[in-house]
């Protein structure tokens, strides 16, 4: 009989979707663990057994990790915020010591994903087309002078998850009050357009990207994609494909891709799990699956464009409930 | 064999719970119609019969409402919007004689749930405490002065709805910025303390409030109860009874209350479901049992206080799918 995969998913959040599909998938085969630095978490009262780890920056973080990995014998991980991930990225061969594979890029690659100002040098080195984007306010004053771009433009943290502190500025003045309020700014030209959201699979073992799926969005709400549809776009999949590639997508990611007068630009690039990808799982792509193939030896066939077209996702407003006398908030999170 | 009731509700948004509440509820005695001005509302796409109607703002808003609501046979109807709901609060009579009971306020205490300033000057009248409030930049400035507030202090939309456009400011120059870029301000005292959310049904047929529910908020997300706890608190209880009987609360509202020096200021009054009822269902209270029970002619017995304490609720990421041959998308509502 094979061993039974144990696999670990960080930083779980409200993302109670994600723990049901790993859940299902690991169904006779496996066990699912889940930690969050919140026991407030919505999803790690979803399922799965609980592990107690510290938030990414406390000192103790790695070490807690790696015993709890070897303590439930651990052999896959993958985390969910950009931040613990940027950090395990630096981890990744201490994790494999450990016998444990991380779901994630390595720390050159996490690095261009969190900085926009990075991504966007990357995409232009790479021949793709990019977002002009500014991080000294001389700079950008001086693209503006020379007519390379114009008001509105985009002002939001150069290292930003979500939408956070994201404003569109309409002159000068609005510039120089976020530069004075904020640190780390990046300002980024205006462009209008559709918004897609991509979920993309590389296979780890072959190197092959095995699933593209491809919504277009309508509706934004928190940072999070509300409302989309899947579509397929062939130029799209080529696009991601090779970008995949060149760029060096691992495992899971979730791209935004906006098409602006006739070209397609790649504007945020994360290494794991969307916030949409429950679309994505609901027209049939599995990237849950894919991932124990891989832990299990097992490369993944190629699939690109495998979903079904034309389904719509609209969140609402789910929920868990739990007692407080759940053992969780007694610091025992099992029990 | 009594009528079946048919109840509508409105502007039902992302809030795919409410609709499954109401669905249970009428099961056996009735049917649930829903509408909202975007077909691609999650709700809309969860169950009962959809209806169409435009934005409120639409000229042949009411004209369109009063019909589906006659060839419907439409005994009840709450929205779950402030803007539309404030707009029906004028037209309550009319509805009435359509044989329709619009659970929501009159104008004049929708008008004050609407405008901050107003609430602010309606709690001093009644002697609840208040967060104190100015429109006027140099009224501000002169209380500044004479020491009855110091920075940092909220600015935020006087109209506003959710946490839309919510700032702390910390100094004179980013309140005059906020006054420069935005019309309809309100500055407010920064108040630090516990938050609690309140559900509350005052019955439409005795008068008297019924249900008090008591949360205690630990987190916000889009301007919504993200994170929360079942509590409760006698002296609470006592003053949300004696606000909804002297505001004149009619049926369902939401209330946000914050407990800082001693004191609980009441600071945001919806007349409406609020974006946290799930968690008062889930501990027991049943809001549109109380509906119907009104719309039936019954009156609801007096259960302040009779639900389940420490219990949690966190919001996760639920989603509603649905294809795009939905007829909805073809303007087709019922196929």
């Amino acid at each position: 009989m094979a061993e039974k995969i144990r696999f670990l998913l960080t930083s779980v959040g409200r993302r109670a979707s994600l723990v049901n599909f790993f859940t299902k998938e690991l169904s006779g085969i496996g066990e699912l663990l889940l930690s969050d630095m919140s026991v407030y978490s919505a999803a790690l009262h979803t399922g799965g057994k609980r592990v107690f780890l510290p938030g990414y920056r406390s000192e103790d973080y790695l070490e807690t990790l790696l015993r709890a990995c070897d303590e439930n014998s651990v052999s896959g991980m993958a985390s969910l915020t950009d931040y613990e991930l940027n950090f395990l990225s630096s981890a990744k061969d201490k994790l494999k010591d450990h016998g444990v594979t991380f779901f994630g890029p390595n720390a050159e690659v996490s690095q261009k994903c969190l900085d926009k100002w990075l991504l966007s040098k990357e995409l232009e080195r790479l021949g793709f087309p990019f977002v002009k984007s500014y991080i000294e306010l001389n700079e950008f004053k001086k693209a503006l002078a020379a007519g390379e771009l114009e008001f509105p433009v985009f002002i939001k943290p150069r290292f930003g998850s979500g939408s956070l502190n994201t404003f569109v500025a309409e002159n000068m003045r609005e510039v120089e009050f976020y530069y004075e309020k904020y640190k780390d700014t990046i300002v980024q030209e205006y462009l209008v357009g559709d918004e897609f959201g991509v979920d993309v699979y590389r296979d780890i073992l072959s190197g092959e990207t095995v699933s593209i799926f491809l919504k277009k969005k309508f509706s934004m709400r928190a940072g999070e994609t509300d409302k989309a549809v899947s579509v397929k776009t062939p130029r799209l999949f080529e696009i991601v494909e090779e970008f995949a590639y060149k760029f060096g997508i691992t495992g899971v990611a979730d791209m935004d891709i906006l098409y602006s007068c006739g070209e397609y630009y790649i504007f945020d690039v994360n290494p794991r799990f969307g916030g949409g990808y429950s679309l994505a799982h609901e027209c049939g792509c599995n990237f849950p699956r894919y991932m124990l193939n891989n832990l299990r030896g097992i490369k993944n066939e190629r699939a690109i464009g495998n979903y079904k077209e034309d389904i719509c996702m609209f969140k609402s407003d789910g929920a868990v409930f739990t007692g407080m006398n759940d053992p969780a908030f007694r610091g025992n999170l099992n029990g």
